[in-house]
């Protein structure tokens, strides 16, 4: 019993739920997840091969995508979607390249969802498109439970957030088609531990691949678009 | 109409709702708020300040920490809280100082909450505490929300990151009583503007100080600890 509020709390560390097992007869779609189906089939008609980008605020979406962009530009047909919980800073500087770009802003919210990805595709000209990202709001947990339609999950993860992150964010790293390490060019002044890296991803997840990149200095950003490349329809 | 789905989005962007203005006649707390009064009051009987620690992920809120329990192991008996979704690996370290420790495991939950808090505080010490860290789970939007009791609200905000991130994350610059830029040694390898950072989150809050430091260096730790030490009951 708590003397102050009176409560019954043991004082134990709350701990996460086991779900009980209920034998599924059928799987009923959840409301994203039929959307999500109307935008992969949406995509699919277009010949459109799509990309979701997660990762924490700040580990370089933006930058990745603007020397994707760079790199594409004479190879195929790139359009983007940018997602922020508000201003349009980033879909501003997409634009500024020429690429077809829609900014949606959640209003506070912490990941995309398929309807709001849903109605971008309709602001996009996907017939002159032949791949499209998602950058999804930057945030390593909540985006990664929404399905958004896409046909691949790339997870990015900075050099400066440190390489014990898959024990802290496993789902993120457990989902994803792909981890690219960015900012490798500041690998010199920092601890992080490639290799421990390495297998702490594979651990969760033992067919994603673990690229690393610097799209400051170009460094595995051919290793990126091969893997890319290899995936467009 | 869209051909390939029949449904009748118009291809504008989403856009927030804005809510509807209805005349508040008494404030109702939510069940966390609740919990975060209770929780706030046990502190209060306790002669406890409570701090609680927000940020990206790998921004160094648990490098602080240890900077910041080095430092005041003299001064003052110090108390941490560690949220993290998965693992005990921050919790472990701080641990290793000798430091009361508590980790609550979310569960894949994005935040922490006040009923977290609550049964946290019943594994710790509190009477031979006086200064308690509750360090969040890694995420810039969504722990915003949650009151957890604590008296003082703290945001972090690594150079790598960038100086535009309260453009694109408002809510967090605009909710707490100080911004902390950390890892502010790798300055000289990345293109972060401190005056412009400055002048967007004082935009959002015109009275949280904006400190500059690095845990690695020691630069700026002592603005750090004098505004914590003015703090302490």
């Amino acid at each position: 019993m708590c003397d102050t509020c009176g409560c019954e709390h043991t004082g134990e560390t709350p701990k996460p739920v086991e779900p009980q097992r209920i034998p599924v007869v059928q799987k009923i779609l959840s409301a994203n997840d039929q959307v999500a189906l109307e935008n992969r089939e949406h995509l699919r008609a277009h010949g459109i091969t799509a990309f979701n980008l997660m990762s924490s605020p700040g580990a370089g979406k933006t930058t990745l995508l603007l020397a994707t962009i760079a790199a594409l530009r004479e190879k195929t047909r790139v359009g983007i979607i940018e997602g922020d919980t508000a201003s349009q800073v980033d879909a501003e500087i997409i634009a500024a390249t020429g690429t077809p770009v829609v900014q949606i802003n959640t209003g506070g919210g912490c990941h995309l969802d398929a309807p709001m990805v849903h109605s971008a595709l309709h602001a996009l000209p996907l017939d002159a498109l032949e791949v499209l990202f998602i950058e999804n709001v930057g945030n390593l947990i909540c985006p990664v439970a929404f399905d958004l339609g896409q046909n691949y999950k790339v997870a990015l993860l900075s050099v400066p957030e440190g390489h014990d992150k898959p024990y802290k964010y496993p789902a993120i790293f457990e989902a994803v088609d792909i981890v690219v390490v960015t900012k490798a060019d500041l690998m010199p002044y920092l601890d992080f531990d490639l290799e421990k890296f390495r297998v702490l991803v594979h651990g969760l997840n033992a067919t994603a691949p673990v690229l690393v990149l610097s799209a400051k200095t170009g460094e595995g950003l051919e290793d990126w678009l091969a893997w890319l490349g290899e995936r467009f329809v």
